[in-house]
């Protein structure tokens, strides 16, 4: 049995031009391989409604889980709880549960609950709400799509929020073997192994660092046994 | 007239799998909007022959420009050469004047250039080579499609040595107003905003710091002179 797949969309204008160095996709990725998900696509795209709703419904159908980052703030930008309604053809407005949480948050500080600040309350029908303990506005799951927000904290909070509701699979073990050889020289007998151990993953990371260089050759599989018999095999076959 | 559009493909298990933080969507992010093509979706993908194959040709046939990054190396895991050649339905084997830069590199420390640093020199037919000055092992560009290693420091190399030969258009400029004022009061005057300079691109960038917060609001466009009286509607609704 496989393990559940999981696709990201990484949405903002301010990615694509690089003003912003994204660290979500980072996180998400180890978070997802920890609870035995695996994350096999991600794509970044612009505020583009088109493009949303496009890269939404494709990667909805194709793998268990969905997650989205970014787009779902107060400003005119912030189109994605919009797209993702329209995605799965449900209606979109302001929502009482929602609502709640914003009102009960703003006035704590006595901010005024404005249009703008409704737009966050805006949540498509069917929907269900993911806490954000940070700043309050919720993000939200519809069918197979999680809707989280861009700004780090925040979604790492969210995050933390979603991860007990899925359903993980085996988690995917990984070790690795530094080699202090050109992965020239790594690149026959690593071969070589990957054809002996069909249901193992092996990657070579090549380094280049005060002086030194060589490869991290990584193991990655299900089976422990397995994992360890190949690491020595290649152990050996470098000593 | 609008810029020349954009796309790359960021090709390694070790992204997905949050072993490793990709770090070259970002350099050439900043790269590209600085030479005025516009980076319209990114997609990082893993080490998978069909899935490699499909992105390429989607996104070689949508944009002016695809580059991609990952899977060049010696070791049976780079594949990204040999789905290149398939996506186009070329053939692909051991060029010559790949295979004299890399026995000049090896040739120099004494390394013996086998069969597997030989991969390296696996060249779809009709591509141009890209010069890598770090490593030796060239990337390549074939149609419009630009093939460059996954290591930071051979990536940015090669880009320095793809740029000066695409045909950039206008500049993207973006001016900066940070306003410490909640997004939720900035949302309705910047909404406004977008609205009257529909020419112009404008994003809300919320930050929290050292106990103060608000947004940095960004303008992007081409024409300075319109991006300046913006920024200063923008500046007297909020003073």
């Amino acid at each position: 049995m496989s393990n559940p797949t999981a696709a990201m969309i990484v949405i903002g204008d301010e990615i694509l031009s690089g003003r912003t160095r994204d660290s979500n996709m980072h996180h998400l990725a180890g978070q997802l391989t920890e609870a035995g998900i695996d994350l096999q696509e991600v794509r970044m795209i612009g505020d583009v409604r088109e493009t949303i709703i496009g890269a939404v419904q494709a990667m909805s159908a194709t793998y268990d889980y969905v997650f989205t980052s970014g787009g779902i703030g107060p400003t005119h930008d912030d189109i994605t709880a919009d797209c993702i309604a329209a995605a799965f053809g449900v209606s979109i407005d302001v929502r009482d549960d929602a609502r709640a949480v914003l009102a009960e948050h703003y006035a704590k500080s006595g901010t005024e609950l404005n249009t703008a600040r409704l737009r966050m309350a805006r949540i498509p029908a069917g929907a269900d709400l993911i806490d954000n303990p940070v700043s309050a506005a919720p993000g939200f799951k519809l069918e197979n799509v999680h809707v989280m927000a861009g700004v780090p904290s925040v979604f790492t909070a969210m995050v933390a929020s979603v991860l007990p509701t899925l359903t993980g699979g085996a988690p995917l073990i990984s070790k690795t073997l530094r080699i202090e050889r050109g992965e020239g020289d790594i690149a026959g007998p690593l071969g070589a192994l990957a054809d002996a151990f069909p249901l193992l993953s092996m990657g070579s990371y090549p380094f280049q660092k005060d002086g030194k260089y060589g490869a991290h050759i990584v193991i990655r599989g299900n089976d422990v046994d397995q994992i360890d018999d190949a690491l020595a095999q290649l152990e050996a076959a470098f000593s």
